[in-house]
């Protein structure tokens, strides 16, 4: 199940009429947007994410020497677990925007800490808050599903523009993205589902495979686990974003060039797109936060586009192409993929993607 | 996760401008409800359902002699299972009525079984649709979540009024509801896990219990699997239905009174609403398809509706009160359930809940 309607959680649908609209930048898109987060559920799975969450304590608690006696901004401070990390580990101020309504929960977490001395809760877009100081770190998990789903990553550069000083720290300050061709099995047996109808009940229904191809292997970015064992080449790397110099210009085309070889025969029915982000540390290697099918799986799970139809693949054969990731014109904070790719000696093909669109009416 | 994400998927929504639109009864709510049934998702999921597969073919096939040299109507029929059983079981003519695009599927699965001599797809609304004559049997699937979400037994009350000569079969002919006090283990743990977040990562957020609580213990009808143990009396049928003679009227109010006597201490947090609907044969007991969380799950699973706090009980303390079933005013498809309730001695106290609206956007 697509995990979108975990993170635009139902309950938060009805809580828009309760909800105050965050004060500036207030398009009814964004207002959804932050009304998602208005609920406990995307909290609950963000903070139960251990690798995530741990990941950012340790980088920030690595970076105690660069926080000490200092001012962060925490961009999209949720639950505010990220600045409370950051006065734990010394900063001197913590200033933790958070432009939907969980901003209140976050000021009770900073009070119940001890930390209220030192955290000021905002609530507020970070494009219309004004702060006291530039600051020498900003932190942000920023991250959405397939990366840059959310578009959440322009709003951290325009606070990077806005209130961080020359030289100052940037956490994340890189992300990497990745792609491999992958034999996705849950795709096959949902499609294979059809030929075991007339063994069940005695009625035949192969004749719906090429229907459920169709619905099946569609224009949608899946998101959902991929398992080592589907993974049919060394991963790619075809983009990286330095993230203490990195432009709104060129978020809005992030593109790339691939190529990967088999590792051996297998039908080849999807391509599989994932991201790290990298924290830094004086005198120590930097960490990676991984989103990687080879590593611990994570909330974000894996990006999956399924081909319109599987091709045979063998030792060595090469995947190729290019991946161009961009806001979808529909909504600004959806994500649309598109990739060109050719398969060994197969002709070029193309596909574009984009995050379902299951909320949005349009009449 | 509520599954009506699963029934109403939204890459159905996606294919809302590709479907034309069904002859007649064309509301915008109608459009995208049969839209919802256009993408294979919703299809595989009944199908894999064997409980209540298996139990209407159990059930038609029991009817051979009612159905021999007869002529039959299948409500609703989606992919024409229903319709190619009642075929195989020996009825003379079928009509299978489906609104939705995936009538195109079924006409070909008729004709993939060598029964299209006999079986005739139509595609429109039941309220519409001209039949050549009036049919001998009715059959239909059309129990949604909590028995009456999606209000489609409507559609079939009013086939049977138009349609079914007088003595005819419905199948099923009757359908009961059931509630039981539980104890909702999921729901606890979800309120426990922010009195773990400071033992996991150093933040103490024991105060988002109340929070939490308001956003898990609300107003929405849950639809997930009870298990057994979970269980706190034995369950009281407080409604039901016979569906030969069920009138518009009466279904624009189900409800009636309920005393459970509880097991044993525990803490009562939900109370658990089921339906079983029931297939009549002659000479052989009835057939139970029964969405009891004491039998075998159905992709129905049971409706839970969270009380606002929980109630210690103990054994024999008493449970009761009355549930109301309705279609909402905001649409009539959704079902909204009231409850009036005491347990034990505390005062009466009241809730209301509703089928989430995570898919209408009102502006």
């Amino acid at each position: 199940i697509f995990n979108l309607y975990r993170k635009m959680s139902h309950s938060a649908a009805k809580k828009r009429r309760q909800d105050n609209n965050s004060s500036g930048g207030g398009s009814a898109q964004d207002s959804l947007y932050f009304q998602s987060y208005a609920d406990v559920s995307i909290h609950e799975e963000m903070l139960a994410d251990t690798v995530r969450t741990d990941t950012y304590r340790r980088a920030i608690f690595r970076c105690a020497a660069a926080l000490a006696g200092k001012a962060v901004l925490d961009v999209g401070a949720g639950t505010g677990v990220l600045s409370v990390f950051c006065a734990q580990a010394g900063a001197r101020r913590v200033y933790a925007v958070e432009a939907s309504s969980i901003a209140e929960q976050a000021a009770r977490i900073v009070r119940q800490n001890r930390v209220e001395d030192r955290v000021q809760v905002i609530r507020g877009t970070v494009e219309s808050v004004e702060l006291p100081e530039r600051v020498d770190v900003i932190v942000s998990e920023w991250m959405g599903y397939a990366l840059l789903h959310e578009s959440m990553l322009n709003s951290v550069i325009t606070a990077r523009d806005r209130w961080l000083k020359p030289g100052g720290l940037i956490l994340p300050e890189r992300a990497e993205l990745f792609v491999a061709p992958i034999s996705d099995l849950v795709a096959e047996e949902r499609l294979n589902f059809w030929d075991t109808v007339k063994g069940q009940y005695g009625v035949d229904m192969s004749c719906m495979a090429e229907f459920a191809r169709s619905c099946v292997l569609n224009g949608e970015i899946a998101v959902h686990p991929v398992t080592v064992e589907d993974v049919l080449s060394h991963p790619c790397r075809f983009a990286q974003l330095d993230l203490r110099t990195v432009t709104l210009e060129e978020l809005k085309r992030v593109s790339g060039a691939f190529c990967c070889q088999c590792f051996g025969s297998s039908s080849l029915n999807a391509l599989c797109v994932w991201f790290t982000v990298t924290f830094p540390a004086e005198d120590m290697p930097p960490l990676v936060l991984s989103t990687s099918p080879f590593k611990a799986e994570t909330h974000w799970k894996q990006a999956v586009l399924y081909l319109d139809e599987p091709v045979d693949v063998r030792q060595d054969t090469k995947v190729e192409g290019n991946i161009s990731m961009y806001p979808s014109e529909k909504s600004s904070r959806y994500v649309c993929i598109h990739v060109d790719y050719t398969v060994g000696e197969h002709k070029q093909k193309s596909k574009t993607f984009s995050i379902p669109d299951g909320h949005s009416e349009d009449t």
